[in-house]
């Protein structure tokens, strides 16, 4: 595959940029499977949000193409050989993971509409519906955005002035797996698919981390490219599934309650693996001290805001008063990470616990630099659930920076969690 | 064009390198034509010269894969499409520049045999036969032996490995011509042919040349790449013509005559941008000084060894001492050329004289630090006139390390020439 050619060819005819249902993060479909059980009928809104409010979305991508790009994704069905890989493929050394019921669902899906509006050079993008439906909204809108605002860059570039963009990008991407190759012991994923550059660039990308690491690279959490490239599909929960239950619960006390409310019904339904915490959404420190002894024997935590170090040795900490050996416990990094931190976090927590890394936007959009007025640098563009049955959701996380929500009930979920003062840190992407 | 995926492939079966009898340098049919015309029965051997001995090419190349691609060129006539552009097409503003006597016989010609013997750790390579078709075989032998070199270096390489290596390599040639793009009225071409990292990438750095510098670019030595690329075939003459005529000399004073015997001719044959003089052979400042008037009523010089600045300047002078406006004439720079000493002489001459650049072997075979080992640096890899109806062939050049030739004859024709000291000078390529 020739990406400059692709990119070249961009500029004649439609090339559609999601392609599959299945182009999407593997935590949506088990998510959704989750939802799909247990909150079938919970109204949600996605909501897109630009916190790089000087890169003017609107101005530099058109309407129109947006229009067709997301049309195209509701054209879109589950495909026979993807449902067969879904059904019939191991998953975390577990066959069958998604349920006959949910398969016969996700085979008769369309995504559901959307409602989009030019605001001054931002666009607004709401999705609202079902859960397990608008929820899977959120990659495909993602990676389309960020597709669109990259072939708008590139449009008026010279074919060879293309090939020497991917090049040098090529190039960075492969200093980095260089570097890496150096960390014994590595565990590392790919976690690039939402703000990925394209999603040529991605699969390249994945396929370079292949053949550099070997065995240190541990999967995407990216479908197609796993189904496509025979790879482990990756991924365990997110934000959004305390964010949804913590809005729809009656009360305080059942607000404090949610977030554990979530990891019950994950716990009923998977194991291994799969039981990896997350638990920043309203502050790290207080979710774990107020944790029930069960989630301790957890097989892991993903920090995936805050100081990531401190977030590790809190979660280390935690262990020991509960009990539990912290050299079989598993640390997933995902939180703006880029080789030097990578480098950092792994000679700090190697042998003290089981460290992996789920590496996104720097892996599969680092273009940092290479044009002028660095317009393909990667950008904080983000979809959250905003709303749930009319209810306004919050996330407080270990950046205030990356907190969301009405300022009112920011301040009442901070009251319930009994979070203090936080540092704030720059979100780079 | 996927370089990567291509040279990945040549792991797996046989890749013909020269595909073409037209995959040679324009001037060598150019000569061709003026040898068939007036040497057509001389008997001469061309020889492999390996300058970089530490470069130990029978242990990179397998002696099997070597005779499989010169026996390949062996079996190859020149195509019909590939005939009538050289009948039809104009170069340098000229229509039928080859005659159909000439195109008649090249129409017929298949290379004569070759003879290929390892000694130690290098080939001996001989072709002798009648002079226009031994001297057809120097290009193809060289850029066979060059590729197949490449190809012995990148062959455990993995494929991402290879894309990016050609990913830096791009990066490489574009920051280049990012450079000369600099250059107000810059003329350059390429002359890459003989010493190119591969056929493939030669036809790359043409089309990036084509793109990234656009007028200033002037064309290609490369028959088969003009013509598949719509470019301007750009070529004189060179060495061998005076080499030649100077073994064929029976005499002192007809050697001493001989490189302008040879310029004779070409006055006959050929005007405007193809008189260019190519004064090194036996010593750049004797042969000046000592030639007809009617030579200095030529276009242009070529400087082809020795410092090229002392080179121009002694032809300015001499130009001038003529009663000639330099200002009119064409100097094109063809020695060890990179984008460092093309920006200095530019600057130095632009403007006193009409520039131009021919660029070769670190345009298309720029391969250096890119490996361990630096095992795909290029090498100075020659192959010469060494024998003309039984007698010796000289050069002298302007720097004693281009030197060959018996040490006795080395000696008469210094002699001859009135050639004193030189300047040793390092040849990179």
């Amino acid at each position: 595959m020739d990406i400059a050619t692709r990119v070249h060819n961009h500029k004649w005819k439609i090339d559609p940029i999601v392609r599959s249902l299945i182009d999407t993060d593997f935590y949506k479909l088990l998510m959704c499977q989750s939802v799909f059980r247990n909150h079938p009928r919970t109204s949600v809104t996605f909501e897109l949000i630009n916190r790089t409010k000087d890169v003017p979305l609107a101005r530099l991508v058109d309407e129109g193409e947006l229009r067709e790009q997301l049309d195209h994704v509701r054209s879109l069905s589950l495909g026979r050989g993807e449902s067969t890989w879904l059904r019939g493929n191991t998953f975390y050394g577990k066959r069958q993971m998604f349920r006959p019921g949910f398969m016969e669902w996700f085979e008769g899906l369309r995504l559901p509409p959307y409602h989009l509006e030019r605001r001054g050079d931002q666009y607004e993008l709401r999705f609202e519906g079902a859960w397990p439906e608008v929820m899977l909204w959120e990659i495909p809108a993602l990676a389309i955005l960020m597709e669109l605002r990259s072939r708008a860059v590139l449009h008026d570039m010279g074919r060879f002035e293309l090939q020497v963009l991917y090049a040098r990008a090529m190039t960075r991407v492969w200093e980095k797996i260089e570097r890496l190759r150096e960390l014994d012991g590595l565990r590392i994923a790919d976690f690039g698919t939402r703000r990925r550059h394209s999603f040529l660039w991605q699969d390249w990308c994945v396929q370079a981390m292949r053949e550099g690491l070997g065995e240190a690279f541990t999967g995407t959490s990216n479908c197609l490219i796993a189904q496509r490239r025979d790879l482990e599909a990756i991924g365990t929960n997110a934000h959004e599934l305390p964010m949804v239950y913590a809005a729809l619960a009656e009360g305080d006390e059942a607000l404090a309650r949610a977030p554990y409310d979530v990891l019950a019904d994950w716990h009923e339904e998977h194991e291994g693996n799969l039981r990896v915490i997350l638990p920043d959404t309203y502050g790290t420190a207080g979710f774990l001290e107020r944790a029930p002894d069960w989630l301790a024997g957890w097989t892991g935590i993903r920090i995936d805001s805050g100081d990531p170090a401190e977030g590790a040795e809190a979660a280390i900490r935690w262990w020991r008063e509960r009990g539990e050996r912290p050299e079989e416990k598993l640390v997933i990094f995902s939180d703006g990470l880029d080789v030097g931190r990578i480098e950092e976090l792994h000679r700090r927590f190697a042998g003290r616990v089981r460290v992996s890394f789920g590496w996104g936007t720097l892996l599969t959009n680092d273009f940092r630099g290479l044009v002028p007025g660095d317009a393909l640098a990667p950008f904080s563009l983000v979809c959250k659930a905003t709303r749930a049955d009319g209810r306004p959701t919050v996330k407080l996380s270990d950046n205030p920076r990356k907190a969301m929500g009405p300022s009112e009930e920011v301040e009442r979920y901070r009251r319930v969690f009994e979070v203090g003062a936080q540092r704030e840190m720059e979100v780079v992407v």
